[in-house]
């Protein structure tokens, strides 16, 4: 028997468990039986599909390749990059054991895989003509985590993890900015969030990357999400794993590295950004249902009511709730699961050949003819993206304010919070300064950063002259 | 600078050499830094995604939800089934620490997904009317292997793994068969294998399973190779992790379960049936490029030429070789890649508005008008596919042969390697005997079962009364 809907806890009684019961109601996940490690559900995970059909077009236009490198990095490959090692090696899995049998070398299970693409591309790259090599992967990583939660954190995870390589700088720095580019379109086209795009201080880049470029998003309760990242390593890995190519001029040079990547961690982002009291709110690209037709009773004239207006709106995701529940119970579980439109037919609307459209973003009703229906939905669907869009925007923009030091800068986080423009040194001494003080960090140097630069200003924690303005927030 | 292309050691000279030789230099594949764990390059995993566009859409018809669940699978939940622990504990991957913490309890890297999904099970499931759930992943596992080749045992490899759970046994039984009949029609009109369908002896079946079907494909060397399975599982799993239903009549009983899986094992059963001495032969439909056009020069002439064929052609994957390499190197990498139709463009072919097309199956060429040329495409694919369907046909027929006895049996396998169709009595010991005295075993019992039992036989091996004709082959 079908459970009723759990009661979810209001967003602004408690935010946190509003969150969770979203995520497990509308069946996104289930937690498994090793702690931080998570099942995506059906509709989860084709929430994760959806995502994938958009991006993987889109890095293949550049002329991104896809690969599958394996899992397990012998310990002695990973520890030749230093920084790389000393970001990740807390959190790494071990493998030292087969059956019976104890491994004469600890294998780790990849939080990502720098450090065998470098392996590859020493042994792949001779010539210039070699490059660039453009690769991508779609897999399951995974780094140690003590405090979990569903989507935003958690010990095992899927991404996609890109690694190009060039014979010169200057395409590999391009290519991380149109990667960024490529993920900044999808997050706001797509996924309809307003993102800060901009690049890592000193203090939050990469492991093992000269430049780290980031995109930003701010949750309902005021903290930032990074949902993307870009990596420009210059020669870093390529020295660390002697990755050298013969130049045009047959002098050997070391190879210029990029990676980059989002995960699953951006389905996060979209829940808590659209959803409400109701349940999840999807944006339409996404949705893994976009139209939901239920009819008041499962009559046979009903039914083939819907049936019809499912085969006309076929090139759409679109079902029709057939089981034996409840007309109410229905609706409330389209709402629950974030579909986008919900057509209803009732015995009422048969007489008139008519239906009612129903919005999932503002609960809009509309009563149409049925032979309208299918030409409206384009529309529709263009204005509800914009909707979310446009209210995720909205809130953005009220939770930026700026500071000029330490005092005003706390009490902005306080007052509203969300982004915090500061004038910043980016000393990496002063910003673990102020994580200390305040626990929060900076989020990113915004782009594109201005031609002229600004007048010059004092860092809102050491006081000394700067010219750079930077995004500090609480973050997840 | 592009490597010349090695020399691909031939077929009837050492075929375990030709087949690595073609891996290698038609860049499939690349060992990775761990011993049995392979790199799959970009031209061999595109392969892999075009058998995944083949066949996740004709799993999701069968009402089939992806999902993901956990990589790592706790080991006192791992040895609740006896089967199923027996079967795979000895190649089992442990993690046992995380960075510098070791853990209280080994973490196993699934071999499979059984064990995660029953757990998952017993909890979600209360009613019949929860019933089935129908999941599947795309996923990699590992299973460690002492000797490996690419594609065809490796110790991690990529698969999809289906797992149902039904009210009722005879669901579950016709969901293993409906399975079944997906991957036959898959492997015959996608890969063009021809394969023996049937039901492993006891001997042979899945650890855990009460029924396990296979579909087994015959390699140029005469031995097997099994490409695909799907297992009953009756109330095994059920009970080992108390997977109790609500029937109709309110009282608790045991759910039925399925499995069933096809891995990147498919890719090598394609490569060795097709492929022969000058490289790789694909499958239109699997390959992941068609059709490449060649121009004899690279002249702005010529390359108008080709842009205005590829545009032509656009609805198939078809690129132009516009490397500076020579005329013969395109033709022969085209033929080492496997690509279905090369269009062979040169000076002379300007004048008279033609071209060359050139098929990789036999080497056959014809010279068309360019405007006739997206025409023919279509019924060249058709003929192709056949072509490669009825040889690989021919083949398997002529090495299928029968005996009554062992000693005909062994006779067999050395004068005419492949299948041999024995009575058998499908006794466990008969079955272990007949493996230790000549290292090979049983590969299936076909279907359909023939419905009127054939007349009394005497076991090949043991000479005791029997009705079971079965398939022993060598394997690998």
């Amino acid at each position: 028997m079908a459970k009723l809907i759990d009661k979810i806890t209001p967003q602004k009684e408690n935010f946190s468990q509003w969150y969770t019961d979203i995520v497990k109601n509308a069946k996104l996940v289930e937690y498994g039986p090793t702690k931080g490690m998570l099942i995506l559900r059906p509709y989860g995970y084709a929430i994760w599909e959806n995502i994938q059909k958009e991006l993987d077009p889109e890095f293949k236009k550049l002329g991104v390749e896809n690969v599958y490198f394996p899992l397990l990095i012998p310990e002695s490959l990973f520890m030749k990059e230093v920084e790389h090692v000393e970001g990740f090696a807390p959190e790494v899995a071990m493998v030292t054991q087969v059956g019976n049998k104890v491994l004469e070398e600890r294998l780790f299970i990849r939080p990502t895989s720098e450090v065998l693409m470098a392996n590859f591309f020493e042994k792949e790259v001779k010539s210039y003509r070699d490059l660039p090599l453009l690769y991508n992967q779609w897999v399951n990583v995974m780094r140690w985590e003590k405090t979990t939660r569903p989507f935003l954190r958690t010990s095992e995870f899927l991404w996609q993890e890109g690694h190009t390589l060039h014979n010169n700088s200057q395409e590999a720095q391009e290519f991380t900015l149109k990667i960024l580019k490529v993920y900044e379109t999808f997050m706001r086209d797509v996924l309809r969030l307003p993102v800060v795009v901009g690049q890592k201080t000193e203090h939050e880049k990469f492991a093992g990357a000269q430049t780290t470029y980031t995109l930003e998003t701010l949750m309902p309760d005021g903290q930032a999400l990074q949902v993307g990242t870009s990596h420009y390593f210059g020669d870093n890995f390529a020295k660390a794993y002697n990755i050298r190519f013969q130049n045009q001029n047959s002098a050997w040079e070391y190879a210029y590295g990029t990676s980059w990547g989002v995960s699953t961690r951006m389905i996060g982002a979209l829940i808590m950004t659209h959803s409400d009291d109701y349940g999840l709110v999807l944006p339409t690209k996404i949705a893994p249902i976009q139209i939901m037709i239920i009819v008041v009773k499962n009559t046979p004239e009903l039914l083939d009511v819907a049936q019809e207006l499912k085969t006309k709106l076929s090139h759409y995701r679109v079902q029709i709730d057939t089981t034996d529940r409840s007309f109410g119970y229905k609706m409330s579980e389209a709402d629950l699961k974030g579909i986008p439109l919900r057509i209803e037919v009732g015995p009422r609307d048969l007489a008139t050949n008519s239906a009612t459209i129903s919005r999932r973003d503002n609960h809009e009703k509309t009563v149409l003819d049925l032979a309208k229906i299918p030409g409206v939905v384009k529309d529709l669907f263009k204005e509800y993206d914009a909707n979310l869009m446009a209210k995720a925007e909205a809130y953005s923009t009220q939770r930026t304010s700026k500071a000029l030091d330490l005092v005003s800068y706390q009490d902005q986080l306080v007052r509203n919070p969300g982004y915090v423009l500061v004038p910043f040194c980016g000393k990496v001494s002063c910003e673990a300064e102020v994580k200390q003080k305040t626990a929060t960090n900076s989020r990113c140097i915004p782009l594109p950063k201005k031609k002229n630069s600004p007048v010059k200003q004092l860092c809102f924690n050491c006081g000394e002259p700067c010219d750079l303005e930077v995004y500090f927030a609480r973050a997840y």
